[in-house]
């Protein structure tokens, strides 16, 4: 018998960390402030790879979900933090379409400027503003991990379907943020190629 | 507290499915058909989107995963049939990175050819080859999801890295499932837009 089910996990600190803030968080600066700090913690705690990433309700700052990288704990290669944020979102609110009707419209805050995969999946997911720190560059750059095959139009691909996107926005300490992970020497799990 | 946890769940009816078959699945033919009426089995079931995909030893055969789209009973927009596989056959064995030395190498058969997502999260996961039936534009035409921002240059974006594509294979009959969600009038999940 194949498993036909998988449970994927949060680090145990993130409640803790929670507690530090009080929410809302009404401006752009302090939701960014607050993903870099997160995701600064999950590289301190080495409990997974530089990025973090939280939903909020895009006009009020309610936190909705958080979510950090997990990919290596959790032995799963989707397990990004703008991957988990989205998903833990959908299970919060009990829809897969954040971008229905009867809610308010939200927003994903991103401590990097998703990679190919993540990119695809904010396309599926409803929401309805990225709001994103470092630039793809700078994660192949500082970092060294391979972001995939996004389109030349990235930012396009986004506005042209409805989906905001403020990148960019606080880059030098996003930058700083994937500086750190290099420095305390973090894995790069780019996959093998045995072929 | 948030949410920091989630279980994804392929349906019950997976489990007597696979009990039909004797594997290894030898010939590329094999595996696809073998998909092929997993998938149509989640659409005559009604558990899910018109798409399945498998993970399978790319030499002998033997079956590692299979996943089914469940984006809608599992509230999940990210829960396609490519990533419930992938992300399956990595719990199944343990490791983050299907593309380790000590492994051998391994296949993604999919009824459709990558959404930007699954195509973003393939190379991710260290597959060295995927064998894909229907092509992205039969999903949008047949059926009218948008399966998102992937490169114009597809392939060679897989191929650069290492990674097979066989695309359009049983080509006709991938087209014949997806005519069958049609005719059954499943839903077209694709997000909402309130903005």
């Amino acid at each position: 018998m194949k498993k036909n089910s998988l449970t994927l996990s949060l680090p145990e600190w993130i409640d803790d960390f929670l507690k530090q803030y009080q929410f809302p968080l009404v401006s752009n600066e302090e939701r960014m402030r607050f993903v870099l700090k997160l995701t600064l913690q999950n590289i301190e705690k080495t409990t997974g790879g530089p990025f973090g990433a939280a939903v909020f309700e895009r006009e009020s700052g309610q936190l909705v979900s958080v979510g950090v990288n997990v990919v290596l704990n959790q032995g799963c290669s989707a397990a990004h933090a703008e991957m988990m944020a989205i998903m833990l979102a959908q299970q919060e609110l009990g829809t897969h379409d954040l971008g229905i009707a009867d809610l308010p419209e939200f927003q994903l805050v991103t401590s990097g400027k998703m990679c190919a995969m993540c990119l695809g999946s904010v396309v599926w997911s409803g929401v309805s503003e990225v709001l994103a720190s470092a630039q793809p560059e700078d994660v192949e750059n500082i970092v060294g991990f391979d972001e995939g095959p996004a389109p030349a139009d990235y930012d396009q691909q986004l506005e042209k379907r409805g989906i905001s996107i403020i990148p960019s926005f606080l880059r030098e300490e996003g930058c700083a943020v994937l500086q750190r992970y290099v420095e305390l020497e973090g894995v790069v799990y780019n996959p093998s190629r045995n072929s």
